[in-house]
């Protein structure tokens, strides 16, 4: 038996357009976002990879994603779940700070740590911040000591991975073609685990927005081969942009 | 303890428009439509009822609503639950066929005997017919003579308040403000036995398009005092344009 996973990154949001760091700032899709993802709706429809079960985030950017995409591939009626824990990344003091402005004051050895190392958090964001997310009622049942205030990806695997085995690998198992609509650095956590990528060599992976990635799974719950994106020319010069990102 | 239920019919559809009956046929909003649910979006955003849980029918238009209207009140983050038991009534043979020729060709006695009995269903829909729901994979895990050929308002109770029962009122009972986004029918069988209508007076009743309409439950998860519209005057107007509907 092969299962079949779906990854979709967001498209392009607002605070993408205005190069902020965003994490876990509740912001919108902007109208480019809007259009990549009813275009992965198109690319959905066309390919005839159709999700039977959608497990999303619970940031707005994502679940717009979702619904757009899902509503363009006629399968707006499937059963979702959300989860924190396939939030972005907490980008801590970072939030809502200019990334081109971020670069040139902690240079470029310093804003590539923040943005790619895999064991070293940004600074702590304080819970009287404009951009913390302490009182945000959706996260109003996470248990105490849960909430970040901060993250590197490996703190990202260490929340997303137990929600892979306990929600999503059941959904896989029950013969459903599962969507999982998110986020970069969240997307990169699940992609590091199923492909085996080295703590070091994830650095280098970019996932472009608003393009399905195929897997199809073994009965490990692992891929039977390389994933595969479908449009994987845009997905090429997607990845590009989003290496490229944070440059002036 | 008081508990807050919130129901929301969707608004108007393609097939509205076209005076056309649609029953469990899936059409999407009209442009009309769309308007009407950012609108219910910005009524729960302004009067401060916050829904914690959404439940809705399998049916495009209502999820569609839903989508609209949270996304308006900041709320597209809650957690979902949909079931083909708050789908609107099956209507049978008349699926598909335009109102207002249905009327001109049984009369108005016929006419309205289907649009509003309790219990005298129309003719059954053939599993070959355009419109029949036969083979549809959102109804796959139906159990044998679940999926309905034709409805009348007594079948929607049967397959309606069972739901209630096991999936809204566990919600309602852990303090969320829950959301029923559904359809005319499968909510005036919900107000039915909410406020306890006979099988007479039922017929009576039109739930207006696109206005959230807010009940207060006690502890037996009845209604503490009369439901009461977001918007009175827009839901008195909107109720005489339903019960005018199918007249030329």
């Amino acid at each position: 038996m092969a299962y079949t996973l779906v990854l979709l990154r967001h498209g392009n949001s607002d605070w993408n357009q205005k190069n902020l760091f965003t994490g876990w700032v509740d912001v919108r899709l902007s109208d480019q976002g809007v259009g990549e993802a009813k275009r992965a709706g198109e690319l959905l429809a066309e390919s005839g990879v159709l999700p039977d079960v959608l497990h999303t985030s619970v940031l707005t950017r994502a679940i717009q994603t979702a619904n757009l995409a899902l509503d363009e591939a006629d399968r707006a009626w499937i059963p979702v779940r959300r989860s924190w824990r396939l939030n972005e990344r907490h980008y801590g003091a970072l939030q809502g700070l200019d990334k081109a402005e971020t670069l040139e004051k902690y240079g470029p050895e310093q804003f590539q740590l923040w943005r790619r190392s895999f064991d070293v958090p940004p600074p702590v964001l304080a819970d009287d911040a404009e951009y913390s997310q302490v009182g945000d009622p959706r996260y109003a049942d996470l248990a105490d000591g849960e909430l970040p205030r901060t993250e590197c990806l490996k703190d990202v695997i260490d929340r997303m991975i137990p929600y892979w085995t306990s929600d999503i690998v059941p959904d896989l198992e029950s013969g459903k073609t599962v969507l999982v609509t998110a986020h970069g650095n969240s997307l990169r956590a699940l992609v590091k685990h199923l492909d085996g990528i080295s703590d070091d060599d994830i650095a280098e992976l970019n996932i472009p927005t608003g393009i399905p990635l195929v897997y199809r799974l073994g009965d490990d719950f692992l891929p039977l081969g390389p994933a595969e994106y479908l449009d994987p020319e845009a997905a090429a010069a997607g990845a590009a942009a989003v290496a490229a990102q944070g440059k002036k």
